[in-house]
């Protein structure tokens, strides 16, 4: 039987999380941008087990079932889909993260994240009974521990830590916030406070931000925690863009969002620092968001091989540090297969009229 | 029965090729940087199976088989794989292609690249001869039309032509050149007639260089032929990179390549300005190589929809000019949802210290 | 009879200093790089004059006398000239400067700069022995005011203050220091009441960093006075470049200091907005350091004009916001005859190989 | 007695000109930006005594008569002076150029440049009138030679060298032209030999491009008159500014003209590596146009020091590849006083939002 979430951390493992969905299987043709609702679990079941397929093989311990966004208020908003309900999703979903975890040594999260009823002016009733709603398919489907995340507000995040709590099972809770704190103001270090308060056994970040910066934002997270005599497991999942310029609002206020992104996209090699930083900052629980690709999870996998004492399985196709270009055509590209070479690029745009940094939206 | 690709280009239809599998799948943790050969065929089928359904939701007309480089002398160059042999590769990859073409209005086109042998110094009957082993599995499996691709050498491909030529089916030919010429400096027009003269009914380019630069190739090639009083259909499978500085070697002179490319990623928008760019030079096969997603083969579709008269499957997902982000939850983001804004948008690198031209390496 | 700096001051009046003379100067052929010292006031006076009248023609109220690191000192360190000593070169500069203040509405300011005996193991009597030594010419020449300036160490600007505040002249102090204080830790709030309190009724930053950052660093010093209940009028003599990625240690880290930094050169529509920005944060001594031309100084003039009253005689050969265009040959260029044209532009580098931004190297 | 600029040439001596007058003197204060007239040589003298002195300090062997764009239509269409002629400007600008070339080894070039008659409906009488009144000035002064430069027609400089022929002078003239030819077609091979049949027994281009597309230029020049079995000295004085993007309408039309051009200017180092490339090609009158102050005519001196026997001036203020900072404060500065650290510098702009390249206009 597999090591639950809280006893490989307890055990001071690295734990690596599985890399953003919507993005990836909107660019692969399943996800609309803009809705962000992942109904292709019922639609699409065999592209959504190919892509947890690809982050399990680049190192992921952990499956996320595919049910951003899919609570029935917010399906109902996107009119995306009108006779899938979010019941639906979220158990075939279940089904999908749980037949590729089973492939390897990982384990199912389910997930829940901010919904359309806290922003309106719905009570704290109407908007636990949302979480509720899709807690009861988790419970059902067993799956292995539960997580809170991409809450702008946590406020509404310690509501919804509070309903998981009920189910005994783990809950991680990550916020999408900035250094400077959640959309309303309150500092990550008393963010953190809360969310173990409410019941968090492990805490972070996720979305919005690049990955230094999310790195960054755990760490007030922790400060805080120590501050208030509080111990809970730190964790972070940021985006695999490089967002220099942004504030509070992340990403979604950059020009580029969300279908002129490409050229902000992180490298391998910028994740592997990222990996390092993470693991410099005690973070253990250590994944990816919007942006991230599997090759970009097995970039993290491999800048912490030594420390986890094994490659994931897609190294088979991916020597360190660029090796495997030991046997290209091209002397100059063989001339490549060095660490040094690829820690050192500072890679050129190709887009002479292009800027390096945007004005934010918001 | 399904129209065949010379009938098809004969009506005037517009033709969409898939994009590229190489890179894609390199990312995807199934092919080794360096090597490139498709041994995923026969050990992770389904990786191979949904890419191919990918570019054909989006709106590929073409599967092209999962064949590159899977000649025997270049597997065991690469060592990658020793207890696999190119034709089983080939086999399987043939299987693949069929089962997702018949899932679609698509055909499967069976493909050869350039080989090691031919830049040692074996002979015209050594080179034809591994071409003849590839072309075998094409006619057993009963591929639609044969492809001549990634060719640096005019003269290569020419054989490769004449021994493809015997199997009665249709042949394309795309060198892997620039504007300047192949890699011995015979002119693109010059190449068009060689391969026009050797049997090719489908010219033109692929891989190597940015979608502008190609269809600039294409054109002289066009103007060649038709200096020469030849006629022939015009293909481009463009990279989906931004190459402004480089030379006829290539991306793969690129400090980026091909490990740090990522800033150079066309964005959809980018593709629909090349779509349009290669209609209106008369090339009606239009597709990709490296570094096309799923996602650019739709922009491609998506740009022709009025002329091809219908939208690919995965438009579902994605409204035209970016529609889809009228729901997004913030006002800013909805402003985004017109032409005007991507159409005109220069995204920011997100990457102050790098430059936005690199000095290639050879 | 010219109203005294103070007076001006008091009535609220903006006064316009000079720009930079050492880069300027060592552009023209008269400053060698890394000496930084003033002999031309004695080997070309002619260059000097000429200077000064286009800052003067520019809009400048001030004329600094060109003694800019005119400590014996220091010029025996740099080797530079082994026959003038500074007493000469500072006589030379009080004749030249008052020479041209006499032609416009300016005040002739005596300027002292930090010395190498400082750094060194000196006493305070030691250093302000030297302080002493300068100031007894600008005694003998009755300059109007002093202007302690460039220095590092509000430790040793200190004592600069207390030796010219015996000459019963009003002094200015500016500090070549950061938002983060100067470069032992002492914050801008903190070092501006000690300026004051050592007798200054001028203080402020010059040099070292660019000009949005200089007016943010004077603003903590004007909220520092202010929590201490002291009262002093506010100056800025900032860069004339671009310096987004500088520390405490300024420009000097920058990678291409001091022979490559053409390209970070602000315009003067970056001027006027400077201009302003410093104005509206009550800053009423405004002017320039290194990197500052003649048309920099015109431009804080123009901005200015309507709060002044007047334009600058170098106005005479320049047309508010670019109205002068509207007789150029070319179309396009007439086109440009307009306020939102410069003022929204965005400058390409014509550098394609060069990032936006360094690593400063300390 | 001084040796004639041909004597100079035919004796294999590098000669080097002046710099840019009106880009610099607008910074200056001394002449307006769309007018571009030279009324400073009237009004203010002592401003462009001291301008040609820094030239000459830096190496200059030629002093050109401030007399650009000097003739009565140019000037009534400008309307920026209502009291002063053509010739009062042009008389007074030799005296200038006189004294200041009798200061050092320097000859008094007196130039022409193209008129607004000829754009408009005027015969070739009434064009040649106006260069023959120009001439009279420069005769009556007796400059050593002349200079018809800033021709974008080569039609209308062939009709000013047959007009400064008359003479008995010398005469030099330059293209304001790209590699395409000039604004009607002509290829720059024709054009030199149109030049050199009309008289002239200097060719080649000045100003609108940067210096490498200038050399270029001049190349193609050289090949035309090689191929009409012709011969003539070459001359090259490009533009201090990088232009990658311009094609043959050259910075007019590039959005930064001419009042946001400060990031584009070269820097010493790059002025280095032009002067190297002209002399590789064969030029020997070297110099500059708009963009160069006085340091960029130094390093074109400096480069060919070897060449030349001897450093100019200037060079006592500025040691050879940085040397100088070895003096400097901080140790990091110190480490570049050397070749290698600025040879191989790639500054970076300190502007994040801006792009590396534009869009020209034309």
């Amino acid at each position: 039987m597999k090591k639950g979430i809280l006893e490989r951390l307890d055990a001071g493992e690295v734990v690596i999380g599985d890399g953003g969905y919507v993005i990836a299987l909107e660019r692969r043709g399943y996800v609309k941008a803009g809705h962000w609702t992942p109904e292709a679990a019922v639609e699409h079941p065999d592209a959504v087990r190919q892509i947890h397929r690809e982050f399990l093989r680049a190192g992921a311990n952990i499956i996320q079932t595919f049910t951003f966004y899919s609570s029935d208020d917010k399906l109902e908003l996107s009119g995306n889909v009108t006779n899938i309900t979010g019941q639906q999703i979220n158990l075939a979903a279940c089904d999908i993260a749980r037949e590729v975890a089973n492939e390897g040594n990982a384990l199912v999260a389910g997930g829940v994240s901010q919904t359309p009823v806290f922003s309106g002016s719905s009570s704290e009733k109407e908007v636990k009974a949302v979480f509720k709603k899709q807690l009861d398919v988790f419970i059902k489907k067993d799956v292995d521990f539960l997580i809170v995340e991409y809450f702008e507000h946590v406020a509404e995040a310690e509501w919804a830590v509070q309903v998981l709590k009920t189910s005994g099972k783990p809950v991680a809770a990550t916020l999408c916030i900035s250094p400077e704190g959640d959309i309303d103001g309150v500092p990550p270090g008393d963010c953190a406070v809360r969310l173990v308060k409410a019941g968090a056994q492990i805490v972070g970040v996720n979305c919005h931000l690049d990955p230094l910066t999310c790195v960054r934002t755990v760490k007030l997270m922790k400060n805080g925690l120590e501050a208030a005599n509080l111990k809970a497991h730190l964790m972070v999942q940021p985006l695999g863009f490089h967002t220099p310029e942004c504030n509070h609002t992340g990403y979604l206020s950059l020009p580029e969002f969300p279908f002129a992104l490409e050229t902000r996209a992180m490298t391998r090699w910028d994740m592997q620092k990222y990996a390092r930083e993470a693991y410099k900052e005690g973070i253990r629980y250590i994944g990816g968001c919007c942006g991230f690709e599997p090759y970009h999870i097995r970039a993290v996998a491999e800048e912490l091989a030594v420390e986890r004492g094994f490659l994931p399985p897609a190294s088979e196709k991916h020597d360190l540090w660029g090796k495997g270009l030991e046997l290209h055509t091209k002397p100059w590209v063989r001339a490549r297969a060095r660490r040094e070479y690829w820690e050192n690029l500072l890679p050129a745009s190709g887009r002479p009229k292009c800027p390096s940094m945007a004005t934010p939206d918001a």
